[in-house]
């Protein structure tokens, strides 16, 4: 990528907004949605147990398939992490709130899933993440920022083999994500690259979106890496992944299918 | 259950509210989030463009596993979704939603999923999830509401087989839920018998909840359905699902992990 292009693609990511009608402009509700970011940069000053119960509160009222609650919520400070982990938590946050689908409850209560792991695990694991998302909104309308974790410091479904042994977790539940919480050191971090949303939508039947939209989409989250991390890049993070994703599917495999792996 | 159990079992549903502290009980975000109820009746009012326009804004700009944006989604109309499905949108709903987890776009990118496919979905449905739960905050801060269907009229992920031949989608491409959306004939729905805070959360390691309160929870949850749906009971729903789970799994199973079913 040459140095005008580069430019040409950073001043395309900073020029993102959201598509915000003028009577809807200045609502503050459609503003927090909207202006809600993944921060990684947090303040050295600690969230209060009282705004900790709030994002608590909006996890335990997200709604959920047949209001089967399948989830479950490790939630921790600086200490009882380290405790935990042995570490501290990702990116210098002052809370951690662990995600978890969890079937446990509804199998106790009835025999509703016989035998349908697959299905078990959708219902947990999408029920799991509305209450993830409706967790950061609340943070955010208290001024807190986050960021989901799946992977970072073995915090999510990457890493369910660690997990499962770490937090001594039963058949039946599922670590899917962290969320770190903190104040933000920053305001106006900048939109990551975005699809449009007629990339994104159809009508009646399926559509793709068209590739050109997919390379240059590409083209811009490399140039921002580019601009954010100098030892790093889009690639070298992909790569990452693909290097673990062998191991992160057997593990997925056994504790979703029960499939013991292959030596 | 007696009739004095069951009105006290009632008056017990009725009593619930959102934990709110005192300084946030008039904090119009909070509020908004914590008050969010599912509905399934509907003014017949139609919902305008541009709010629906907002609706898809807050699923594009909800957060993603590396930004990778794996949804896509189909929006229906009252005649588009009569023209697609053949039938009314479920509830008399104006407009829907039809939420997908969609990894095509990232592997045309990039080769990062050789051959993971259950990390592939789990990516998917989580991040399909998230902008399921965004599109839904953002419709209640426009004083819109909504359901999310994953079975009712064959719109979610307990019918994969059907919807994949309806839609004509390609491999990669996971039939989430519909959300369907409208003005709400009541204000002040009641919540659905909700598990306390103390009961999903745990520090360190993992924390069963009681079996007494899966009990309580599970005997509010029939009172609440007799209550409300005279022809029908929680273990009537229960039961319905129970004999239609062997063919969601072995449809989830077809699309997710390409295994055929056995005849």
């Amino acid at each position: 990528m040459g140095l005008i292009s580069f430019i040409r693609k950073l001043a395309q990511i900073r020029a993102q907004r959201p598509d915000i009608p003028g009577s809807y402009r200045e609502d503050p509700l459609v503003r927090t949605i909207l202006n809600r970011r993944s921060v990684r940069k947090f303040l050295d000053c600690d969230i209060k147990d009282e705004e900790m119960t709030l994002i608590l509160e909006a996890a335990r009222l997200a709604p959920s398939t047949v209001n089967m609650q399948t989830w479950s919520f490790g939630v921790y400070n600086i200490e009882t992490w380290r405790e935990t982990f042995g570490r501290s938590i990702p990116f210098g946050a002052r809370r951690a709130v662990l995600v978890l689908g969890d079937i446990t409850r509804i199998k106790q209560a009835t025999d509703i899933f016989p035998n349908s792991p697959l299905v078990e695990y959708t219902v947990s694991i999408v029920n799991a993440s509305l209450a993830a998302m409706n967790m950061t909104i609340m943070a955010q309308a208290l001024g807190i920022a986050s960021v989901m974790l799946s992977d970072t410091g073995k915090t999510g479904f990457f890493s369910t083999a660690y997990l499962k042994e770490r937090l001594k977790l039963p058949a039946g539940v599922y670590p899917l994500m962290t969320i770190v919480f903190g104040y933000p050191k920053a305001r106006n971090v900048p939109m990551p690259p975005k699809f449009n949303i007629e990339d994104i939508t159809f009508s009646g039947t399926y559509r793709q979106t068209h590739v050109a939209k997919i390379h240059e989409w590409f083209s811009l989250m490399e140039a921002g890496y580019r601009a954010s991390t100098f030892f790093s890049s889009f690639r070298a993070k992909l790569s990452y992944y693909r290097q673990n994703l062998s191991r992160s599917e057997r593990e997925l495999r056994d504790i979703v299918l029960g499939e013991k792996p292959k030596m």
